[in-house]
C-alpha cells in the first residue's frame, strides 16, 4: 500500500461536515478505490470553537493559507464560497503543485481562468464536480465523456430554490410571494434569497456549463440573466393552458453565425419535455449533441451529502492521478467562440394581451408583429364584454426584435394591458 | 504538436462506418481535444467489397488479427461483437499494451475478467461506454465519479426494443405480438429478436453495471432473468389500473445480507417514477446512493451515432492518457461481493385473480400468503357474477416465497385463474 494521500479541508460548514464524516464513514472502501489511505490533516474555519458533531477538534485552524502552504498538503478541498480569499487560497496550492476540489460556482464563473492557468503553471488538478447540479455527475462527463461529439445546447435546471418555488406555483396556484414563504419555512430559499430568485447562481453554473461544453471561456458577466421574481400566478396558469410549465432554465447553444449565447431565466416548457417532470428542489441538465442526440442528466443539486458525494468523487480521481503521476485533462477552451448578446438570440416568445374588442385590433396587432419581423405561429383570442383576449405565441425571431414588439404592444391605446410574457422553449 | 495517434478499427457495420464518418467530420475539433492528430490506420471486416460509404478503401483488410498485432497501431476499437474472435483479438491488443475501446457487451459480460486482466498484464486501457446504454455517458461517472459514495441500487432500462414494445402496448392496448410487429417493421427489432425480448442483452449490461457499482466481478451467468414474451394486454391494463407502467428492469442492488443481486424482468412501477416516462426506444438508469441520494441518466441506447459517440469520448480520454502516459483507473473488483439467487432477493408481487365468489375464499388466499411468510400491503376485491376478481398487492418477501404462494394459488379449487402476476418496484 502506498503512502497516504493527505487532505486540507478549508470551511466546515453543511458540506465540509459531511465531507469529514463521509471520509471517515468510507475509509475502508476509498483507501481500496484510491490505492493508499486518504488522511484528513487540517480544517480551516473562521469560528473555531463552534460544535461541529464528528470533526476532530485537534485538526481545525483558523489559517487557512498556512494550512494550504504546509509541505504536508496534497490536496486542498475548498467548500467556503466567494471570491476572496478563496482565490488567494487555491491560487497558492494550485502553483505549488497541490490538487485542488471546489464547489465554488461564483468563483469559478467569476474567474475560472486564474484557477486554471494556475492549475497548468503547477502541473495540478483542479477538479469541481460539486459546483454545478451537487451530486449529479455532469461536469466530468462533459469535459471528458462527451469529447468525441459536438453539442448543440444544454438547458438546465440548475437551482434548487426556485425550481421548488415554480413547482410549487404551478401544483397550488400560489403566487410567487406565497411560494417564496414556504420555500423559506422548509429551509429550501435562504433569509436572503436574492443570488438564488434573481438567478445569480443559475448564471454562475450556466457559465462553468457553457465553458465545457463549447471549449470557450464564458464568465458569469457573459451571461444574460432574469430571475422569478417576476413570474405571476397569471404567468402560470398562461402556461397550463398552453400545455407547458414554467421553469428557470440556463441554456448555452451554439448560434447560427457560429458564437455561443448564455442564458438564464424563466420560460415555458411543454409538459412532455423531459425537463418539465424534474420537480421540487430536483436539478437536471439536458444536453443536446450531434452524435449522441438527447441526454439528460438527474438528481440533487444541493444539500450536504449530496455536495460531498461529488466532492468525495472528485478526490478519488485526484488521489489516484497523484499515486500514478498523472494529471486529469487541463482545461480546454481552444474554441474560444464569440459570445452573442441576448438581443441577437433567437427565441420564440408567447404574448398574452388584453385589448379592446373592435374592429382593426387584431389587425394592428398583427401588424406590429409583422414590422418587427416577428412571425406569429398561433393566435387565440376570445370575447370577454368589451375586451378581448388575445393569445399569441411566436416562431422564432431576435429576442430584440420580439422585445421591441412587446414594447410597441404597450404603447398601443387598445392594448389595455399585457398579461403575460414569457419565452418558449423546447419544441 | 505531438505525432498522431493510430487507431485500429474493427468492424464497420453500423457504428463503425459512424466511427469512421466522426474521425472525419471532427478531426480538427478531435485534434485540439487530445493534442495530437487521430489517424485511421486499419479497418478490419469479413466482406472487404461491400459498399460502404465514406469509408477509405485503402484501409480495408481481412485480417483482423494482423491488423491488431501492427506496431504502429496505439488503440484498438472493436464494434463487431460475439465472444469469439473479438475476444482473442483483444487480449492480443491488451497484452502487448494496445489501448481498447469496445462496445461488445456480451463479450465483457461472459468473461470481462480476461479482459481487465490482459489490461493489467499490458498497462493498458480498457474503456467500454458504447457497451451500457450507448451514447449516455454512465459507466465512466460510475467508475470515477461516484467512487467517493456507496451505491445501493442501480435500475435500468437498457434495453431500447423491448421498452419500444412496452411503450407501444401501454399507449395503444395492443398485445405482445402486435406491438412486436410494430417494432419489427420499424427496425426497433431484429429479425430474430430472441436475444432482446428474452432478456439476454440487457442481463449482459446488468452484470457490466452491478460489476462497476458494487466493485465485484458479475457475470451474464450471475444474472436472473426473464424477458418480456409474457406481458400481455391483461398484465398493462392490470399496472395502469394500479397507477403503473410495465418495465422491463434490470435491477442491481446491495442485500440485506452484505451481498449483491442482479436481475432482469418486467416490473411494474409507478407512474410517477422518474423512469416510468422514459418512452420509445429510449434508456435510461437510475441511481440510488447513500450520499448523493437518487441519481438518473437518460438518453439513446443504440444506434449508430449515439453509440460512435460513446466510443470516439472513449477515445479522446485514451489518446490523452497515451500522449501523457497516464492510464485509466483499472478494474476495482476488490469488494467481492456474493452474488445472492433470485430466490433470496427481496421482492414485492401484484397478484390478480379470478375466484368463485362464495363464503371464505378471502380467508383461505389469505392464508396462502401467511402460510409462505407473505404480508400482503392491498387487496382489492370485486365481484361479477358468480365470480369475484381479487387483485393482492404484498409488502416485501422473499422471492421464493412469493413464487410458492402463487404456484399454491394455482392449484386451489377456487381459484378460477391467475390473470397478472407481475413484480413490483419502485416505491
Amino acid at each position: 500500500m502506498a503512502e497516504s494521500v493527505r487532505v486540507a479541508l478549508l470551511g466546515c460548514g453543511t458540506v465540509g461536515t459531511e465531507v469529514v464524516r463521509l471520509l471517515h464513514e468510507q475509509a475502508h472502501d476509498l483507501r481500496a478505490r484510491v490505492g493508499a489511505p486518504i488522511e484528513l490533516v487540517g480544517i480551516a474555519v473562521r469560528r473555531p470553537n463552534r460544535v461541529r458533531e464528528g470533526v476532530p477538534q485537534e485538526l481545525i485552524t483558523t489559517d487557512a493559507l498556512g494550512l494550504v502552504k504546509r509541505d504536508d498538503v496534497d490536496v486542498v478541498i475548498e467548500v467556503v464560497g466567494g471570491i476572496e480569499p478563496a482565490r488567494t487560497w487555491l491560487v497558492e496550492a494550485l502553483r505549488s503543485g497541490k490538487s485542488v476540489i471546489t464547489g465554488n460556482k461564483a468563483l469559478l464563473a467569476e474567474d475560472g481562468g486564474s484557477l486554471h492557468d494556475a492549475a497548468a503553471e503547477g502541473g495540478a488538478d483542479l477538479y469541481y464536480e460539486a459546483a454545478v447540479a451537487g451530486a449529479i455527475p455532469l461536469l466530468r462527463p462533459l469535459r471528458e465523456s462527451l469529447h468525441g461529439d459536438r453539442l448543440t445546447q444544454v438547458t438546465g435546471i440548475v437551482n434548487g430554490t426556485t425550481n421548488f418555488i415554480l413547482s410549487a406555483m404551478d401544483s397550488t396556484g400560489a403566487g410567487y410571494s406565497e411560494a417564496l414563504d414556504e420555500a423559506t419555512a422548509l429551509g429550501y430559499a435562504e433569509p436572503d434569497p436574492t443570488a438564488d430568485v434573481e438567478g445569480f447562481d443559475a448564471a454562475a453554473k450556466a457559465a462553468i456549463l457553457a465553458s465545457l461544453a463549447f471549449h470557450t471561456r464564458v464568465r458569469a458577466a457573459d451571461v444574460y440573466r432574469e430571475g422569478i421574481t417576476e413570474v405571476s400566478a397569471a404567468d402560470v396558469a398562461s402556461a397550463k393552458a398552453m400545455g407547458c410549465i414554467i421553469k428557470l432554465l440556463c441554456i448555452a447553444s451554439r448560434t447560427k453565425d457560429g458564437g455561443v449565447s448564455v442564458r438564464v431565466h424563466p420560460a415555458m416548457i411543454p409538459r412532455s419535455h423531459p425537463l418539465a417532470s424534474v420537480g421540487d428542489a430536483f436539478n437536471a441538465v439536458f444536453i443536446e449533441a450531434e452524435a449522441a442526440g438527447q441526454l439528460m442528466f438527474y438528481g440533487r443539486g444541493a444539500g450536504g451529502a449530496p455536495s460531498a458525494s461529488a466532492v468525495l468523487g472528485d478526490l478519488v480521481a485526484v488521489a489516484r492521478n497523484r499515486l500514478t503521476g498523472a494529471r486529469s485533462s487541463s482545461e480546454s477552451a481552444y474554441a474560444d467562440l464569440p459570445v452573442r448578446p441576448m438581443g441577437e438570440v433567437w427565441t420564440r416568445y408567447h404574448v398574452s394581451l388584453d385589448v379592446a374588442d373592435k374592429a382593426g385590433v387584431l389587425a394592428s396587432v398583427a401588424g406590429v408583429f409583422a414590422r418587427h419581423d416577428v412571425s406569429i405561429a398561433t393566435v387565440n383570442q376570445s370575447g370577454r364584454g368589451d375586451d378581448a383576449s388575445l393569445v399569441i405565441v411566436t416562431h422564432a425571431a431576435k429576442d430584440a426584435d420580439l422585445a421591441a414588439t412587446v414594447a410597441e404592444l404597450r404603447s398601443l391605446d387598445f392594448v389595455r394591458s399585457i398579461a403575460s410574457v414569457l419565452r418558449v422553449e423546447g419544441d
